[in-house]
């Protein structure tokens, strides 16, 4: 393993090329969010690669099965544990009242109590919808609920206190009891699979049973899937195997009369951080090539080698030599169509100072095109890889469709 | 118009429609929730409604426009105004501790100052990514910085106090200051021209200038974009004319030592509320049609005639005549062959009793297909159009494309 002056060089490089290259927002408050798998400030790189990532997992875990439904619930509650919010006015009216100490306490104690509290997880939300989903599989087991949004969560950094949110993916599943350690490692299987699909090198994610000691609560058994970051392991999804305590808890009005224990099924939950994801993947796609340049010395090249469907920008449009005016309007032309086809085009041409192959292969731009007097002439551009380096020269008219296939066969593999 | 008991009734029974086909989750908080253009519980089929409403908004402002992008901030921050999020925690440490009044006022009041706020609108965080955008558009006006997220705000119901959280859209776009009423009416005609692509009766849309006396501080021009509810007109968009003072404070730090003034642009915004737009396009798109039913007395027929590319539902499997167990494994292929191909499907062959066409119709499901004992002889299979009621015979083989066409078709309109 390498020196920890190594890593962390390593590890500063790679926070600066996702600021530099509009991932991240500038800012040291920002890079520490994202370094430690919370929600940061994302550019427009950013945004796009952790919707793109969302996307996938909605497609993959609800839109692609016939037992899972989607829902969506309140992240704020009237339940008085953990992160309230308040009225800060509110508040100061209270202290500025000249009330005597009692009544002061008794007041705020008050404004506590009515005041609502945000969600730290997805899981209390899907609970409480279980009673409405029975009727929509006939009350018949295995089913799930999904659900992508934000938590918070209260924690203690430079000891001084703040709140950070998470971009949280939660699946809730619901089977008979007899069933429910073989669907956790169904599941286990499932989600590792799904990461390793998108990764460049599938073994830096793998699974690891949660030691008994780490067990939650309600939890009879746990399964974390991990990444191996640079600087360790971290995990960037949760599998427990919860019996059925927190749902009989949260289906205690509805059960009150019945004898209702053994109908109730057992839950397994599975959540997910994706402000983590999009940092493993972000990782774990930059390459670092050395290459002789010409007379130069030796040179590195670094190149984010993003998942054709996670790459945010799927091509770049730049303008070579010949006559500005002209060049720019076929490049329009081609931007709408691009746009229109839904693949997400970056308007290199916009720009009086097109950006370099460089700084497009540290961008992850699967290719980048570049319209010049030639393509005015007889139609033709030139299309350079991210991935080969090789510049092809291709017609214009088939740009579209080549980009589109490529990417659906990068998805459907 | 009708008479008061006659809309409330009307509401009442949309409402009902709305619980009852899983649009939203039941309970009466919900309902009133959903009623205010506020964030619900949502059931599966109002999560889907919502994201494709969502994902159509994204792709018309942002994807769609090469000027235009997409970034994500934060929904807590630093600032001490409004809505601030404190640990329930540490006010009861304090009110323990057995202090004296002013003791308990300080910590209180440092408490607060420590303690982070939720955001209450999308504006102010594009407006501290205005600089590190600038370097993407190489200085070049006019460009826009698009974000869909939630805010919060706090309001009074029933003399409670009681934060409520809305999903917003927003495009915050930076132009030359002799522009930015040109830009707010072009705006305002796309975003017009685009609530009315999906509309069944597009004339409930509507902008209206916005008078004088309630333009916000620092605004010269606004204009909402209104849907007319059984109910009552409600805003669904506003635009504002914002000029260039707020962003001059946001970039207060940076100018300090210049004559900043001109060359900072002046600011559109449009900030959505996509909440209210879920709720549009329900009342919208429900029809109510009578019709004789044979011998039976005049009976109502109640169709969701949601924009295709809207429906979350396309399309719902179910089984008719036939060996059970050979139509299920037909049903489980076709399930599998649709959702790869992206369209939503609703397994309807799952549940015992299949839902009955007039269910379908109330859900808004674009074409319902029975399997029967003639699809094993055959292939033939039965197709009902939602907005025909026509059942036509297709040959199994040819469904997929027939309903990707009818989709793409629409989309493109």
């Amino acid at each position: 393993s390498s020196a920890p002056t190594d890593r962390s060089d390593q590890l500063r490089s790679f926070l600066e090329l996702c600021m530099d290259r509009h991932y991240v927002s500038p800012g040291e408050t920002n890079s520490d969010l994202f370094q430690r798998g919370l929600s940061c400030s994302y550019g427009p790189l950013g945004t796009e690669l952790r919707r793109n990532l969302l996307e996938q997992w909605w497609h993959s875990v609800t839109r692609g099965r016939g037992q899972v439904f989607g829902i969506s619930t309140l992240s704020i509650s009237q339940e008085q544990v953990g992160l309230q919010v308040v009225e800060c006015e509110l508040v100061k009216q209270i202290l500025d009242q000249h009330k005597s100490k009692e009544e002061l306490i008794q007041e705020i104690q008050l404004l506590l109590q009515r005041s609502p509290t945000v969600r730290t997880n997805l899981l209390t939300g899907a609970l409480q919808q279980f009673v409405p989903s029975l009727e929509l599989v006939n009350r018949k087991l295995p089913f799930g609920l999904a659900e992508t949004g934000l938590c918070f969560q209260s924690s203690i950094s430079n000891s001084c206190l703040f709140s950070a949110e998470i971009t949280q993916t939660s699946l809730v599943w619901f089977c008979s009891p007899r069933t429910s350690s073989q669907w956790l490692d169904h599941w286990t299987r499932q989600r590792l699979k799904w990461w390793k699909k998108f990764a460049l090198s599938p073994s830096d994610f793998s699974s690891i049973e949660v030691p008994k000691q780490e067990l939650e609560d309600a939890a009879s058994r746990g399964v974390r899937i991990l990444y191996n970051f640079p600087w360790g392991s971290e995990a960037l999804e949760t599998l427990w195997s919860r019996g059925n305590a927190e749902l009989l808890h949260s289906l205690s009005d509805v059960l009150q009369c019945r004898d209702g224990q053994k109908s109730v099924p057992h839950v397994v939950s599975i959540s997910g951080n994706m402000d983590r994801g999009v940092m493993a993947f972000l990782s774990n796609s930059l390459q670092q090539l050395k290459r002789e340049e010409g007379r130069q010395k030796l040179q590195q090249r670094k190149v984010l080698k993003l998942h054709p469907v996670l790459a945010p920008v799927k091509v770049a449009l730049n303008i070579g030599r010949g006559p500005a005016v002209e060049l720019r309007q076929v490049c329009g032309g081609l931007l709408q169509e691009f746009l229109e086809a839904k693949i997400f085009t970056w308007p290199g041409y916009l720009e009086t100072v097109g950006l370099l192959p460089r700084q497009y292969d540290e961008m992850g731009v699967l290719f980048s095109v570049v319209i010049s007097e030639n393509t005015l002439e007889n139609g033709l551009v030139q299309v350079r890889s991210r991935d080969t380096t090789i510049r092809e020269t291709m017609h214009i008219s088939e740009l579209r469709n080549f980009l589109s296939r490529y990417i659906s066969a990068a998805e459907n593999i």
